[in-house]
């Protein structure tokens, strides 16, 4: 015990308390102890508490209350009433609330206020909540945020330099009254999708709307032909790629316009629009949401041989030859299969790309790969990905774009919108590429100014690009 | 050298010390160094032992050992011979025993016991052996757990504090006896997997053989035709579907089961009977297994197309329609065309969302999810895959189910079969899923608990449902 | 305050001192807020110099060198001008350069030479150049490299227990003209990958043209006919499995020869020759990218049946069907049945394991595996794939090994090619696992020498096989 001891002073310090032996309450102190803290714990039944941590002690509520000055709560709200009874024992010490609800809107005031009401003498931090009890048992906490609350600035102060030590970025947010907007911080369901999921799903509404018209409700009207067995595997399968190929070049293009903004401007150091961070900030997530349509559309893709519809348009077909009278070997048309294998060829190349894009946003993938490597698959295999993609779009309609009968009801397909984003987006970026612009562009970016925008000096905000 | 000596006091206590300077022992000694220990290795030859980490020291093992009172020996059982001679330096020393074997048995005692033989003026501790060098060379350490054993508590005291430094979680596992546990657990290949891998080969080999007679003997014995040609892919593409469905609806009993549980006894806090809760925590690789049963599924669905067998179908019956002189277009069977691409869009969708469940039980990406987001996606669209694959079994055989021709030799097909489970977990879930039996589970889970109940207050470990 | 302070001394020693509060200046500042020092920024504009973390202060930048002896520099060399003026207040401190480049060659001078040469008076350290913002925000560092560099050994000292303090483990460089070593080191672009890719091209050239020169210029100048349109699917379809499969041979070749060099030398104690050492550490990635090639290989073969060309020959082959008068049902091969669906069979189970071999290569599921885990996954689990792709490619010639009409222009069809070296690691495999072999290794890499053996002993790199 000596030689451990010795090395790293442990036993030294005041204690940190931590009421409640729970899930969290044990993997809370664990991580304290193993951040080199002493750790006490405050239970109802100090004896039969169940299993705690090897190295902390368990107190009574007010024995530990005692030998520490800060406290967490690692107990439920419905629970709180033992501590107005101990109020006196609670007198100056910082209590820092953990507590969670299931639901928004549970109670009319949120636990730190119902808290600090009960122990009025104490100083009352809200915190830490949006940390699981697994997050800290596998030690997930570095890199993390910690938002802190209270009106004691020592309080938090004291709780904030125990959150740095556990590894987490403390970002302080304001008075006690601010625990509302904390405590519904794990209530959120994936907040960051919620703009992309928009789209995608705005998307895919409007361009299945308008494929149901121009395929299946001009069939009906204009040649009385019932195909809306269509609407199943067909449209979705149009509409899949379309929603794919528009998102991806969404995903590029703020990339691109703030390139322009930055030449235009002639510096990097103004900030952005707020729509335009807003944007940026939510690339990855279009991005998998396109990889998402990608591989639904490869897969509808690969089905597409044993549907029955085609089958038996395949038979029809044979039978109408036979009738035709027409001797093998019958006509083969090479433009078509060069054409037709083209088109595949460039689609899986995309996916291709498409996925080898998704891998390399997987957290732990990501991780292993320097800044210069990311930014390398992100933005040339990203912009890679763009251009074969538009391009398999293109080959769809290679003949089609002369064609009268391919604008049914005077409405171009829906291939042919599809392909105007990411055509812009790819022509903006070839510009970017021209030695001209991008050198000028290179110099901005290392932090070169044009004389007649070094006025404003507004710090700016990094965006990897 | 000052600054930093300063800020964090490193050289002031007692070093450790490690025997061995392979690869186990270096990273050890490193990543004791890193978290604030001073080191100190003994050799063989201390002046031409190989590299050794920045900052610390190689001695002799004599004098090493004199230098500290914790020893981790690092060095293969077969070189255990020098302890021996050395043991009056080892005298009231704790030696660590990091060893491990290569097969179970290979000796008749333990590697620890062996080491307390020849060292008895010494506290052997047996523990820390299933650390890697290479997750020790990559901090991969938070949140594992290690074990520790051995007669002399104030020597495991010292050691358990080291490791709670290295940021792992220590279970004491009582006298030295226990290494042979401790030496046979790093030698256990993937012991969580066992029963889910022998769940999903039992389903597998009655199904297949359920199907062999159904099929292909009885093709053979009523009608005297040999398709076991079927045997490669159409019987194993019948297997593969219904066990992936059978094994994704038991990933989701335990939890229903468990709700009824809480129900019926009106509290939370009494432990699961044993099974269920082994059961529960082989959840996650029981889904694995249904993936990748769903995974092999789908690529025996695309390749269908091109089998001979498929082909030679699909031309016979071309040949039948024109013997047949029927016109075309012949009859298109518009029910036909929506059931058929019904039954392939709930596939797909089905198989999204399995990938997509899959991905989120990545670690990496499981990190970046808070609870809530963790327990919808578990949860809520888990149960939305099973509902939707179970719906693609129902209309696989939407016609089927009333014909007397399905019910060969009296059997009801394989696809029936693996509905049964899945509709009863959707019904039990859909039970849960009433406003009244929900808002009881939920204030059960909040903590309340029914008059009747209180008197049991067993502790309860959590589940995550 | 006061609770948390007592627990672990913070605020005693000497801070260290960060120039520059972008991004690289915020993220370090606080990673060493973390580990346990006391941070001071040195600013232009202290009072407005945007966010700094919690815990830190914000000085000019003469009173921030005065206070520390460590200075960390997270400038842009184009702003180092203000360090010249400044340099009195520099002598005798510590300068850690951090700074990159664009590019390679963009000055003549290495940066943290141009700094010593502004500062003479400080001890320039070139290091942790490799870390980005992201990586120190997201305690992405245990188990990385540092390298450092720098002409004073005692100012190396005291950086490198810092970044042993960071999780680092530091790498001496020596003097710091090794300084343009380090600085072209975070410019790279996938250096590990270079060697595999060049493998992989290389292979794919050869086979394609081999594979042109057989098919298609084989059918015109022979036959007469154009089939070029099968450049773009059919060839490529050929060339991908063979490409995998000779790459995932490549990657468990190096293993059984390195067994069969242990053998021969009869100890383990002696290091391998370069050429095997580099193509060991490069495995990974081979694997890697034989499972892309297996993925195209995959998709490109689920759209065989969509293409035009292979609908036209299907419509063809009916149409000579008819022609020849044959009643249905016509002749079914059941041996062709069998044959092609034990080679889809194959095709699928090898494809599935080399996606498991995949998946347990992300980062984050390795670090789950306990080493006899991965080992097994690696070693028995990839011989196993290996294994099964082999038999798949054996299958897909398994009546045309004979055939006169297979040897164009005597020349063997690819798929023969590339069934060479699969069989040869295969055998080798076989002999290394004969029992007498087999204990042999398993002794010598147990530790055991062959007497003959002994005279040498270099330190050994340990090779997971």
């Amino acid at each position: 015990m000596s030689a451990a001891g010795a090395a790293v002073p442990q036993s030294g310090g005041e204690p940190l308390c931590v009421f409640g032996t729970g899930d969290l309450g044990r993997s809370l102190g664990q991580r304290l102890l193993q951040c080199g803290y002493s750790v006490v714990y405050g239970s109802r039944r100090p004896d039969s508490c169940g299993p705690i941590p090897l190295g902390a002690q368990a107190l009574s509520h007010a024995d530990a209350a005692l030998s520490a000055s800060l406290i967490f709560i690692c107990v439920h709200r419905d629970h709180y009433g033992f501590l107005q009874n101990m109020a006196p024992h609670l007198e100056g010490k910082v209590l820092i609330d953990l507590s969670n609800n299931l639901k928004k809107g549970m109670f009319p005031d949120t636990n730190a206020e119902y808290l600090q009401r009960l122990v009025p003498g104490a100083a009352v931090v809200k915190g830490l909540n949006t940390l699981s009890a697994w997050a800290l048992q596998n030690g997930l906490l570095a890199g993390k945020q910690a938002f802190l609350c209270g009106d004691s600035a020592e309080a938090k102060q004291a709780v904030s330099q125990v959150c740095t030590r556990l590894g987490l970025s403390v970002l302080d947010k304001g008075s006690l009254s601010a625990a509302r907007e904390l405590e519904d911080f794990p209530l959120q369901l994936f907040p960051q999708w919620r703009l992309p999921l928009c789209i995608a799903l705005g998307l895919s509404a409007f361009f299945y709307f308008y494929l149901l018209i121009r395929d299946v409700i001009y069939a009906y009207v204009e040649d009385g032909k019932d195909i809306s067995y269509r609407i199943m595997v067909s449209l979705a399968n149009k509409v899949f790629p379309i929603v794919s190929l528009v998102m991806l070049s969404l995903c590029y293009l703020p990339g691109v316009i703030a390139a322009f903004i930055q030449l235009y401007r002639g510096t990097k150091y103004r900030r952005f629009p707020d729509w335009l961070d807003r944007w940026m900030l939510c690339r990855k997530q279009i991005g998998l949401l396109a990889l998402g349509f990608a591989f639904l559309h490869a897969i509808y893709t690969f089905i597409i041989p044993i549907r029955y519809a085609v089958r038996h348009k395949l038979i029809s077909r044979v039978v109408d030859e036979m009738k035709d009278n027409k001797t093998t070997p019958f006509y083969f048309d090479n433009t078509e299969a060069w054409g037709t294998d083209s088109f595949f060829v460039l689609g899986i190349l995309g996916f291709f790309l498409y996925v080898l894009l998704g891998l390399t946003s997987l957290p732990s993938v990501g991780a292993t790969l320097s800044w210069r490597e990311f930014n390398f698959i992100q933005s040339k295999l990203g912009h890679m990905t763009l251009f074969i993609c538009t391009a398999h779009g293109y080959i769809y309609g290679w003949n089609k774009f002369l064609k009268r009968s391919t604008y049914k009801w005077y409405t171009p397909p829906g291939y042919m919108l599809c392909l105007i984003v990411p055509s812009i987006v790819l022509v903006l970026k070839v510009i970017l590429l021209l030695p001209c612009v991008d050198r000028t562009l290179t110099r901005i970016r290392q932090g070169w100014e044009r004389a007649s925008s070094r006025d404003q000096t507004e710090p700016f905000k990094a965006s990897k690009f």
